[in-house]
């Protein structure tokens, strides 16, 4: 909807809440470079590790940075503003109200996931409640890949094009060194990342042979099955899996193994940060085909989500007009939204940058299209079509022998 | 020692063995570059699965590939022959010798890291005994970079780049998300990848902010002094660990943790392929500083070694000559050696290739020059003097604040 107060005069905050991506910072620059020169902006605060920063008046102000430190910013890896996982409840979004009224703070941009996209949302509502004229937009972002009414999500595209680069090393090395590898790789509902390990293959009997994702329920009898089927016809086998895999009943496979049970403020249960899963699964494997066998667990870990030398330059790129894009709408009179990716065409790729509503997005969770899934235990080839030009370019393999 | 004949006529056995790195095709490629066009070499073989694939006379034949794809193959990663981690014992050697004189194979090249210049000299003696005119050459690669009378090894500087990447996000990971963090780094007995983290250190408190090497004993108490130290003093902690350190008997930690400790035919315990380390330490941490503290490890395992796409381009380089250089000395009339990297100067950075006996070289490891070490838990700003030119430029982090 349309402000009343198109020319709306005050200060703007920027926050960068959630896990941080390779390309955040790009969407941080984007709405800078998009207020900047409007006469209705005076301050651009960066809110220092987010909401968090906001509630304790602890602000990086922004609007006199130089360009080629802005572009150097935006090339910075991770969130340069800091991050937070709090999660506003009534009384914190208060203290934050009290931030914004003081500070005549009229533009309020938030840059996450899904989790922050309803943080926003509140935010949002509780302006319109107090009848405070705020302009409340969120940026989309998060490597996996998980909002709905987005093709996309700035962030994933770089995570998977390191997932790519991985397992591209990591075929060639299990070629060389025949036997069992896992690797864990990022995704607590979404199998995206995961599934982005089948850019690896190149030749016929390249890796990953297997892929696990959230999206399918994950049954050990079946795995150790498709493992020794695999080992026993090529000699190896390379497996890609989600941290969030979960049983049949929708428990996490991690949740079963925990005693003690990490938790942060939104109830999510710590997946990552641990080898726990890959070595459980190497352990489940050598029991069934026996301890000669060489069996490795890997977990990409947090390397995946902010690898410095190893982003997509589309993924750069689109970032970067997210966040301006954001701005633009604000200083046009827009009072809010979300700022989705879509896909106007795949050949030539081509994008657009529509505004969505806040509630379309907020707190929900965009998983694979079941399209995707081939026998629970793999992923179909047509989703090169999806996530190729997203990637871009990839090293080329030559082998001497294919087996 | 000089060959009595230097025009000796026959065919080439090229092998790669031990653990594949991101270069080790460089040095096949430049084995091959090196005998081609050679009067004295018919036939060049390459030993698929380095000398398990000799005894099965398993090779692919590398003197008719065309310069485009060769080059190809030199730039894709991990090993195109194949590895093996057999340790030829006398009778191994026997069936060795009984292919290279049937197939009338007078050049014997080996390209891997101190097991398998051992293996190298095994065969080269049993060669000498035997009045078998054999060129044997042994040609540099180890990620671990601990081969003695060489300034670095072919390999090395690309996995350093890999952990230097790594660490440049994992710390501005770190930044925006504060906690400690424990990054686990494969070497078994020298700490040179581990200390690559240092690389990443840009700004005043960069992390690492600790750094543990196999080279200095790992006492735990002093472990959670140290953490709670930087914790209290940043309020983030970012911790570079070597897989292979050891408590003051000598004992690797990982030993003490492991039920079934796995071990390799040259009696290496596995200290990579699993997470245990790092939860371990992370374990440690929890108990000492409290469950609320915000602790992660991530183990990098292989994709240290094998990453596409992150390679030191000096590194490729030098690993190409090492090749050609063993080829040149092979039909100049030598005998047998090893090819060592040595550093003739720093600015304009510069190295010779020489050879160096096989004896002086093979089954010893060389560790980190001490001066390199400070207190146990950190590594000296002057390793990057050394370590700087091989790995070449890194990205440029720009902060918005410090903390």
């Amino acid at each position: 909807m349309t402000s009343q107060n198109p020319l709306l005069k005050g200060n703007a905050i920027i926050g960068q809440s959630g896990g941080p991506t390779a390309v955040i910072n790009q969407s941080l620059v984007g709405v800078v470079e998009g207020l900047s020169g409007s006469p209705c902006i005076e301050k651009i605060f960066g809110a220092h590790h987010a909401v968090s920063g906001i509630i304790k008046n602890d602000f990086i102000e922004l609007q006199d940075i130089p360009h080629d430190r802005l572009d150097r910013i935006a090339k910075t890896p991770s969130a340069a503003l800091g991050s937070s996982r709090d999660k506003p409840d009534a009384e914190y979004c208060k203290k934050i109200f009290d931030v914004l009224a003081k500070r005549n703070v009229r533009y309020f941009f938030y840059i996450g996931g899904n989790d922050s996209s309803d943080t926003c949302r509140i935010v949002n509502e509780l302006a319109r409640k107090n009848k405070y004229d705020l302009r409340s937009f969120h940026v989309p972002k998060t490597i996996d890949n998980d909002l709905v009414n987005n093709d996309h999500t700035p962030g994933f595209a770089s995570a998977a094009k390191f997932v790519a680069h991985a397992f591209i090393g990591d075929n060639l090395d299990n070629r060389s060194l025949p036997g069992i590898k896992i690797n864990i790789i990022m995704g607590r509902h979404a199998g995206f990342l995961t599934a982005a390990s089948m850019l690896a293959r190149q030749h016929d009997d390249d890796g990953p042979h297997l892929i696990y994702v959230p999206e399918a329920a994950f049954d050990i009898d079946q795995f150790k099955a498709d493992v020794a089927e695999i080992y026993g016809r090529l000699g190896r086998c390379l497996i890609a899996v989600s941290e969030g895999i979960h049983n049949h009943e929708g428990t996490p496979i991690m949740t079963q193994l925990a005693a003690n049970v990490e938790k942060d403020a939104h109830g999510n249960v710590q997946l990552s940060g641990t080898g726990a899963l890959g070595d459980y699964l190497s352990e489940v494997l050598k029991e069934h085909l026996g301890t000669d066998t060489r069996i490795r667990a890997d977990t990409f870990g947090y390397l995946q989500r902010c690898f410095a030398g190893c982003v997509s330059q589309t993924d750069a790129h689109e970032a970067r007009l997210a966040g301006r894009k954001a701005a633009e709408l604000a200083l046009s009179g827009e009072r809010d939204g979300s700022i989705a990716i879509q896909r106007v065409s795949n050949n030539p790729y081509e994008v657009e940058y529509k505004r969505i509503e806040l509630t379309d997005v907020a707190a929900k969770t965009q998983t694979l299209d079941p399209k995707y899934i081939v026998h629970g235990n793999n992923i179909d080839p047509s989703f090169r079509d999806y996530l190729g030009p997203l990637v871009g370019e990839l090293p080329i393999v030559e082998l001497l022998r294919a087996r």
